[in-house]
């Protein structure tokens, strides 16, 4: 199978880091909104969306959206938890993770680091995914401080997700020095078998 | 079991429907983010997160997230599909809506209708939120039109989801007009047995 995706981004991480702990081979393919190759007509017809991850199985078969991977993929592995109460709160960290915390802690980073998303960071909009970046990560800290993982006591999906942008907040200026069970998470998560680094490719 | 929400936001309309159309009963206690509800110390300490819906089950336990609560609810019926990769396709437009549509159309039609909201609604904030707003709308019209529903040939969580705040964007300032399949979609979801308008309570 193949997965269209960017070596720089978070979300494209997401799926890489399951396939790798899980030992499944698959095909990388750059595809970077940095260059335009997401909006190339090839692209789109592929995902209406424009956007990367995108996993075609070897049958031809589409899916996009990360957190979805992460679910396709960990099902029926010890990623995705058995309990129906712990699995919804896997499901609720996954949303959580696109709704209130991607949207400003990894645009954050994105407008300071991607040359091309330079025009985009005023100081309106660094303001703003500054203060909702913030509360995002004093969510976590709160559930971090009372719980190992964010699903409960073993590692899920919703911790692979949350990692993939907070590991990296501090280049969209947040300091998880201010946060320590966030910190301590993030270490956590690492220790655990089969990790591999954001820039990891097959 | 207690659903924290507001009885406009298509958001907390989201598990009332499903809950409705499995029989399951259910208390609702609304709590407004328009009086500032939502940011309460004593809801606050249920949802760090200080949004709505929020499941308080009988035991005390608590979900946030209202996809989160649509798969919960919708595990082994008939809305959340047997098929892993049809699955993984509800799985995909569940996150479609909250990080492509949600933000975009539920937003402008708060910012158009909420008088909490009209502060926010500058001319940058509605032409944004139009033009992305626009490009979900065209991404449900070219599935809509090569399926009956968005995981395939059956009705799932992710039409519920979808259906939402979709159905309510003309008061957003979107021409459903311009969407055919979206429309035919729209009426496919309220002929689904047990369906109920977003303003149903129990």
């Amino acid at each position: 199978m193949k997965l269209y995706g960017m070596s720089d981004s978070g979300n494209c991480y997401k799926p890489r880091l399951l396939l790798a702990k899980l030992g499944r081979t698959f095909e990388h393919v750059e595809v970077s909104s940095h260059v335009g190759a997401t909006r190339s007509a090839e692209y789109v017809a592929k995902n209406p969306n424009a956007m990367v991850p995108l996993l075609e199985l070897d049958d031809g078969r589409l899916l996009a959206e990360s957190n979805a991977m992460l679910l396709y993929f960990g099902e029926g592995t010890r990623f995705v938890p058995a309990d129906g109460y712990q699995r919804a709160l896997a499901y609720q960290w996954l949303f959580f993770e696109q709704y209130s915390h991607e949207p400003y802690i990894a645009v954050r980073r994105a407008l300071l680091t991607f040359p091309s998303r330079a025009k985009d960071a005023t100081p309106e909009r660094l303001a703003q995914t500054f203060e909702r970046g913030e509360k995002a990560l004093g969510v976590m800290e709160k559930r971090l401080a009372a719980s190992p993982f964010f699903a409960g006591e073993a590692i899920s999906v919703a911790d692979l997700a949350l990692y993939a942008y907070t590991h990296v907040a501090g280049e969209g200026g947040f300091d998880l020095a201010r946060y320590p069970a966030v910190g301590a998470w993030l270490r956590r998560v690492e220790k655990d078998p089969g990790h591999v680094p954001m820039d990891w490719l097959p």
